[in-house]
């Protein structure tokens, strides 16, 4: 603390000024100022070539302020994911306000890139989140629900409202359609019962281990569609032959996987036992299944999800970060006996940091970069035909009947809180929608239905599961951090 | 723990194979293989126009596991930063043992702007481990100690090794040679003394208070380059300009974001009071100040080390991690009154856990790219030719000679320690070469010759440090984790 304080004074010194909001708005107003200097000095390459970096650097800056700012939304008890994915749209949308300035942000193309690392790091931590035993562990029930919850909305949107509602499109964004409305957000799902500390309840447990089963299923549905897509050919055979690829290859990195992650741990930690070498082991992981996936004609965001299933703090039992080790021994080392343990776990979780927690950063960095750019590519103009609304909120509509539907088979537990749980698309909607659009198939239209339709599922979720659980009633013994660890 | 004892036995169960090696090296090669494929198919785009994206996530893997696998450099007291430019120069090269695999990388522009956002990253944390506090006390000594550290390198370089060497250069190439003498690494620096729990002994001191300000000459003096470069012109009045606008940034930067960064936390954390505002805030005005250098003609690392020696620990304070404050509670209140005081101090690092620690994994992310890229565009042939090579040695000397010059103005202390304390110089040295590279200025043949005299002074310096040290005896109070801390 000394050392902290030790600085305060010098600066107190400076801190006489009370126009903060001023001094910051200039700061800002200077810098987007610079932009069009920059743009207008063709990259501004004045010093050393850095200057397409640079302007790189304030885009990533605006991009990752505007994502906090809009965290505000969790005051309403709503996911900060929804937050990230409407100031995207406002700031997607400025230039209707004739604001051009945030346009370049669209385009550039290590925005882009930053946005794709983004989803990987975050299937990475979903599946660093759930884990193979949970899925066994809600068995049938969560299979049953997820199987229903997938394979209803997927009909309804392919074969029922795509053709009938929008005429004249591509069977290719039909599927897509369908795709975007099977995949239930884990994250956003586990979001409300974690706040509502109902993580423990039976409908939380089968809710949650359908969501997972949901993502494998959903990046099967995603790897069949995008290969029916880009190869052009339907038959069985060709389709067949793609979801054996993906079991395969999930069930590849979960065996060979599980098999290495270990001995590599052991190995590594051989050369470094510090938080870097943890961080880069698992990190690198996750990257060369990514790859991988997209090699055998996967997303890499399912060698990504995959990577992170296979992963688990034990395979990194021999790391440990040494600063906070001298810390446990120096508390232990004044502590009497009978307290030597309770202190020793209050910080050993710091010791062992979890590779969850070494990974939050980059997630923290990269994750908002994804839902921000996923927003700012909705075109409003397109939904200011009251037609297209309408779509949107049928095609809505269509996604929530479809997850009801799935609560029905849930056995005798609260079907509406299930059915509700299964509700909320997000993520893995959007990567859909974006990779659809990337493929071509997604028209300008569609994809803003689909997000408007993962917005909406979003925003109405939590409100209405909270009425639900507390219509419900019984208290449920207190919240866990994961599924993974409500389940153990 | 149960969650993950309960995952041990499935995984145990496929652990029985003995052959880690033989699977990973399987998967590598696939990999590998892969490349060539996705090459041939255009980036791959078979799945979701994700191909090039995936390429890139191996070659980061790549990258970061070849980085980690050279930190066992450290078993031999090396700094880390060595083995991740050695490796570099060895994947970099394995094209002359035939092995092409490994090109791409060089030319990947995603890679290379990570590099860049790297050393970004590296100035920030810099900048965030030195101070103004720290600066002030070394006081007159370090000053001195600094000036004649940069001035005569600089002008042994420019005026006399330089054109006596590397007859027909341009001027601006002896101009970049002598900037890249003149920094001192005080990272590698502190390290050694660190290492050798020497942080606290005046030679210590001086040496990290003169490495400061070396940093904060060293990118002066690389602005005025740049500049002279790009615009051509030499002189004085521009010179002066250049000088100015650096000065005037750096205070500037100090002054208005001194101001700023207390009341920015507070209004921020009014909205969110989470680790990721924390990380977003700080990461963010390290990015800003970056672009606004860019933005006067300076080099981006200008801004983000201001924007390090601006933030500290202190504008967070409204700042907490929730989860470790339940701990403290926790373990707090199952303790004795005469404890209390004693756990929470243990475990409020964490709670209130240093920017420094939250942007560490985006920095174990990017920093070694920078480093292992600089390695990799070192091209071994051009030293093939032994007088290059003699050449390279020679300035070597130049180098050395430099520091321990300006060590004989460090007054009644051991004057070795510290010139050699100042002879290593690493990453701003590197990053001059690279600037006066990606510039057209810096031809390959000099480009090797800098490498290879940073790596020798670095190679040399923890050895003869250690000697010097051990000779001159006296044992000094325990180690500081930086140097901030050291000095205060």
């Amino acid at each position: 603390m000394r050392s902290i304080l030790a600085l305060v004074n010098p600066l107190r010194a400076l801190q006489r000024g009370k126009h903060t909001f001023v001094l910051y708005g200039a700061l800002l107003a200077y810098a987007v100022m610079g932009v069009t200097k920059i743009i207008a000095s063709g990259g501004g390459n004045e010093s050393g070539g850095h200057g397409t970096a640079a302007i790189t650097f304030l885009w990533i800056a605006v991009i990752l302020l505007a994502a906090k700012f809009s965290s505000l939304i969790e005051r309403f008890k709503l996911p900060a994911v929804l937050g990230e994915l409407l100031i995207g749209i406002v700031l997607g949308n400025l230039v209707l306000a004739g604001l051009h300035v945030f346009e370049p942000i669209k385009t550039d193309a290590i925005i882009t890139f930053l946005a794709e690392l983004g989803v990987v790091i975050l299937l990475f931590q979903i599946g660093l989140e759930s884990n193979i035993q949970t899925m066994r562990k809600v068995g049938l029930k969560a299979l049953l629900v997820a199987i229903v919850g997938v394979v209803v909305p997927f009909v309804l949107g392919t074969y029922l409202v795509g053709p009938l509602l929008l005429p004249g499109l591509s069977t290719n964004a039909y599927l897509f359609l369908g795709a975007t409305l099977t995949a239930t957000s884990v994250g956003i799902t586990a979001r409300v019962f974690k706040d509502l500390g109902r993580l423990k309840s039976s409908e939380s447990q089968i809710v949650l281990g359908a969501a997972v089963i949901d993502d494998v299923l959903g990046l099967i549905i995603l790897a069949v569609v995008s290969a029916v897509v880009t190869k052009g050919s339907v038959d069985a055979a060709s389709v067949s032959i793609i979801v054996l690829k993906a079991i395969g290859f999930l069930a590849g990195a979960i065996i060979i996987g599980g098999v290495l992650a270990p001995r590599l741990g052991k190995i590594f930690s051989k050369i470094h036992t510090g938080i870097g070498m943890k961080f880069t082991l698992a990190l690198s992981f996750g990257l060369i299944l990514a790859y991988l996936a997209q090699v055998i004609g996967l997303a890499p965001i399912v060698g990504a999800f995959a990577a992170g299933l296979v992963l688990d703090p034990v395979h990194f039992k021999d790391f440990k970060d040494p600063d906070v080790v001298d810390e446990i021994k120096e508390a232990v080392s004044s502590a009497p006996a009978e307290l030597k343990g309770k202190i020793t776990r209050a910080i050993n979780h710091h010791a062992h940091r979890h590779i969850e927690e070494i990974l939050e950063p980059v997630g923290l960095f990269l994750v908002p970069i994804f839902f921000v750019m996923t927003g700012m590519n909705v075109k409003l103009e397109t939904l200011f035909n009251s037609q297209i609304l309408l779509f949107a909120i049928t095609i809505t509509g269509v996604a929530i009947i479809g997850k009801i539907v799935a609560g029905l088979v849930a056995g005798n537990v609260n079907k509406w809180i299930v059915g509700w749980g299964m509700v909320p698309r997000g993520e893995v909607g959007l990567i859909f929608a974006t990779i659809g659009k990337s493929l071509g198939v997604v028209n300008d239209e569609l994809y803003s239905m689909i997000v408007i339709m993962v917005i909406l599922t979003t925003l109405f979720t939590p409100p209405i599961l909270t009425y639900l659980l507390n219509r419900q009633g019984h208290k449920a013994a207190g919240a866990a951090p994961t599924p993974a660890k409500a389940a153990a």
